[in-house]
């Protein structure tokens, strides 16, 4: 089948080791199920792959990508939920030490058809668009997860999403909106800005900038550079949460503020299928879509991960199969 | 000062006691303010007090109204939180035995200045006006509790109202529609199914028909008629919220069913002041407001009682003061 | 391999089909594990197995037995969790629509060895017994679970465990007290009341009789006898967690007082893995032990069997094998 | 009236301000009660009040002391609660910005009499003494918070006490052994260990030692020299409460390991009046004592800060009063 996988790595330059071509059919355990590829979507998380992070010498070739949306083995339209949990494991998927996501130990998303377990796959509301579902079980799964489930954040609250210009920032914006929160975010970049504004943001601000209330939540995945103005932020109990560094780890010394003022800091990666399910759901019942930045066939995935490299994007790159 | 009062009770003809005219100002203990008072709404509880219902004879007279919205002694457009709890008392508000609504034990809010401690006043944004203002703290306040507090329900969860023509419950149908929600409703009354489906409702059923899904709340307002099949309509482990029985309160025996497919039943009443302040920051962030049937002067106020006794509204009437 | 089985059903008679003999070796599939039991014991499910009631005539011969302690593939001591869920099922076990228990659709416990799925075993500490921890898995399992995961009830809380003879109850109140709880426990007869004091409850109270407080929850598996009490004896913003009902599920009409006094009434049934694990280290911690009526061999089942139908217990009965 | 009070500040020498004698009853607001002081305890508090940390200039002459038990004004014996919140402060007292702790703004316990809101007043039950009730509002009250409403560690869990020697973290010890978890502790000081062991830690370490096993919470006072241990302690998805930092609060660049296993990072402080209720209860319940180092007189208050100050303690110094 045809599919772009990782022959070998680079640091320099990812694209280096990037194949299309044939690969075989996946295999398929017991208790597993095969996937008929409609659309499947680029992460940053495929760059790393391309430059070794996270993936061993010894696993490559791997198909690449961790979204997909397509049609299951008895035709029904579903999305793939990509975090492959231990059989053994009970429970939250995303706590499973064991876990991995597709491309990292089993063959990724980027082809004619993947095989995943019968539980990582979710039904596809016609609503949605098999692009539109594809670019879901990544950034926005991590964005649904903070908001709602680690963050419990509800309608009615006030929450303010730090540097607006990454992937989950701009999902958590949007999700933020169209759940019934007050939304208040920041960036350096004053397109950016203007940009959150028009995915639903209520009020933008400068990086740094003192807000004019106090918050009931942040969503922190920029850290070293953002953190100290998050924790000021909030306020006495409220949540701050968080999903990664893109500035760096190195949070520095807020804990009197932490302890007096009983903030909740929780961390949170990735989602589970329930989550996954309820995103789908809440983009059915609000109407609310990805921003999709182009669509192209899996054919000219060069092309998608060339834009991706250069960051010459705003929105996700959807490679689709006939 | 002018004021719309109970002056006696009445089963048959609950507007016969119902007096417009002068009354004293409003007495002022330590720690309370006075509200000039710049709307208020009418709700069932005012004539549920002219028949005598949760009012004592002795207490007359009494003025009525639970809503309002005005100015505070500063002059800050505030919101009133009609809940008065026992100054003693520690924690949630609604969970205090000793808490009374205005109007029960302390006089009401359709006068010109109602006086009430001083927590219990939520500043009102701008974007909201008085009128609107003035129809939360009861009906829409309750639904924001069941939705987002007791029912714990968050953006892509599934919610069942039932009985669509209630306040409570198409307050709840707005409100679940803004959080991102997807909104199921019933109602015996074609006319008020179609009206749902206006305000927010995804889809609407006839009473007792059976769901196309296993849904993870039920909005229960109306007891007896609907039980059995809210408790059927729940996933495992879903949740029914409830808050009165328009029906009846005769629930059956439904117990098999909760305990072994583990749903959880919580009973709700009223909201807090936090709640308050959070439902008003969703109003202003959503853009969701609620319905006004008509809007008229306190001096008027005959008509409008004799209206919501006649059942002929679509939303809540408002008094306006100048 | 040896095994104590059904071979049939009766009614009257549930003994009639009880097998005690050779039975093959279990199927492994791909995934699970083979444990060898070193102690199984007996529940009222397996009588109920031998009156036919949730086990199907093409499923006989079945071994029975839910619970079991023995050695895992490498020797290492292990309990066996009985609720087998779905493979494709993700999150809480226990509200898999799919799962059923040891015995139903797989081979049960009673036996020299069982396979189960790698997931359903959690590590014996060295401080229990083979016997002992072999009494956890379904009635202290369940009691766990209602106390400190659907009750949420915590250290401190005051709690209601209502007709204080049955499996479960006996479990919540030692389980209760050793959590820190304070314990009142009712039962009709004398001797139980009595019984129950011996095993941690702080007070007793005959069925129906008025407490001198108000408690923070209910521990329900009465039904219809005690339900009104159970309801009544609330505080505000209380919680009733039921698991069965011995007398009835017919629970009458309480809907006003759940409404207005914000009552939690919410549904259990066993247990997660995870919550067998934290059960077994609470026994670990706290040097509580399941009360052990008898122990025989398993090759004497039918003794064991008889004493159960004939009521004659206090305590468990488990059966060794060498 | 009798009073032990501040009447200056001095950072070296916090005893040259401490006085005893004659101090004017206290005043006593509307909704404010008096308490008769039977017994009052002794806390780094008052020590650090002595040197003008958390207490004005102005405010002095002022009254020491948080912590009390004695007689309300019908005669009932009762347990006062610290922390004053402002009274149109809604829902959790520890989390208004405008609270304080009695001797803060309002005079302290180390009185014949002290004045109250009240609110802040809790039952104390026959089976506690003055002196050991008179232990509990402070650090007790802490550990309790921390344990079972912000860290929601439920009987079964494993927790792990940093800083073994400290007032909190070995009322937590002593809470959570009551409490049917498993008690892990750690100090740099043997005698400080093997003390821990006698109150109730199942096992103890030196600090920085790596535990055998991953633990669900961490209790940490200490900061700075335990907090990259705490962090690596904790098992995917484990919570870390914190309440203080008696070795600094530079905690360092964790942030990767708290998001990538979804750690929560909690703050604490004191606790309400309802979690003093339930901590005074867990004491009636389980018979568990807060370690009285020494009971004296009043009037020898002198001796009882002198020894506090040289660190000769070992449990709690207590005031009496006839």
């Amino acid at each position: 089948m045809f599919a772009a996988y990782a022959e070998s790595f680079s640091t320099d330059e990812p694209l280096a080791g990037l194949r299309l071509g044939e690969r075989p059919e996946p295999e398929v355990p017991d208790g597993w199920t095969t996937v008929t590829v409609k659309a499947a979507s680029l992460n940053h998380h495929d760059l790393f792959s391309l430059r070794g992070v996270g993936l061993r010498e010894e696993s490559l070739p791997m198909i690449l990508g961790c979204d997909a949306a397509g049609l299951d083995e008895d035709g029904n339209e579903v999305v793939v939920h990509a975090v492959i949990s231990d059989p053994s494991w009970r429970g939250d998927e995303t706590l499973d030490p064991k876990r991995s996501l597709l491309s990292e130990r089993y063959q990724g998303t980027l082809a004619d058809r993947v095989a995943v377990p019968r539980g990582n796959v979710v039904p596809k509301p016609a609503s949605l668009s098999f692009a539109e579902a594809a670019c879901l079980p990544t950034a926005w799964l991590t964005a649904y997860r903070m908001l709602f489930t680690r963050g419990d954040f509800k309608a009615g609250d006030t929450v303010l999403v730090q540097g607006a210009g990454g992937g989950v920032a701009t999902a958590a914006i949007t999700l933020a909106r169209a759940g019934g929160l007050k939304v208040l975010a920041t960036s350096r970049d004053e397109a950016k800005r203007a940009r959150a504004l028009e995915i639903g943001a209520h009020e933008v601000y400068e990086s740094g900038e003192r807000l004019p209330v106090k918050v009931d939540g942040v969503i922190e995945t920029v850290g070293k550079a953002t953190w100290g103005h998050s924790v000021k932020s909030l306020r006495p109990g409220g949540r701050l949460v968080t999903s990664g560094h893109t500035s760096g780890p190195d949070i520095g010394a807020e804990l009197t503020r932490i302890f007096f003022t009983q903030l909740d800091v929780v961390g949170s990666t990735m989602g589970t299928r329930s989550e996954l399910a309820s995103l789908v759901t809440m983009l059915d019942a609000t109407g609310v879509r990805p921003l999709i930045d182009r669509t192209m066939p899996l054919e000219e995935a060069m092309d998608g991960f060339a834009a991706m490299r250069d960051g010459e994007l705003f929105g996700k790159i959807v490679f689709s199969r006939p």
